[in-house]
């Protein structure tokens, strides 16, 4: 159960993930259950908001870009280990981008 | 059926809006297909993302912040105008960002 992520005020970062994924499970479930358990180990990781119907679409928020970046190295390291590049995924691209300005809704708090 | 957006190289920018929808349609799809069409008509538009189960994420991908402003306010009067905020939302969060950096793989191109 995925949930809209609490963040703290921009700026911060977030990596956008965009996936089309192959058919059959080869070890992905299990796989996407570890990347987001050592994410949130991770220094400097603030959430994740993730979903998938026809495409996958995956938003990871970290403090800085060099927080970024041992993250990738680890999920790098991850789907290489299980050759999940040509396994798991028929395409995917990965953005690494600024947050600089957020707002929200909330029905129970808003109204 | 959406997929992954073609966009030029970094630096443009990224709204991500993530959500949390009410029960019932009460006319959602109808003004979330007038939205994406509008949008396409839209200067600086770059391409579109997006997916839901439990939660939803629309990803939409812009040249500049000026186009992003004309955007939210096309969208925030389409969604005034239903009174949608309150009928088809339990709560949003729309995050504005600058993509600074962006890496993909294709199985049909990079194998």
């Amino acid at each position: 159960m995925s949930n809209i992520a609490t963040t703290p005020e921009p700026p911060y970062y977030a990596v956008i993930f965009t996936s089309i994924r192959k058919d059959g499970d080869n070890g992905y479930a299990d796989m996407a259950e570890l990347m987001i358990s050592l994410a949130k180990k991770q220094p400097g990781f603030l959430g994740i908001e993730e979903t998938s119907n026809d495409i996958g679409i995956t938003v990871s928020y970290w403090t800085d870009r060099d927080s970024i970046q041992q993250w990738k190295e680890n999920s790098e390291h991850i789907i290489a280990q299980n050759n999940g590049r040509t396994l798991w995924y028929e395409a995917f691209k990965t953005r690494i981008c600024k947050v600089e300005r957020d707002y929200q809704f909330n029905s129970s708090i808003d109204n």
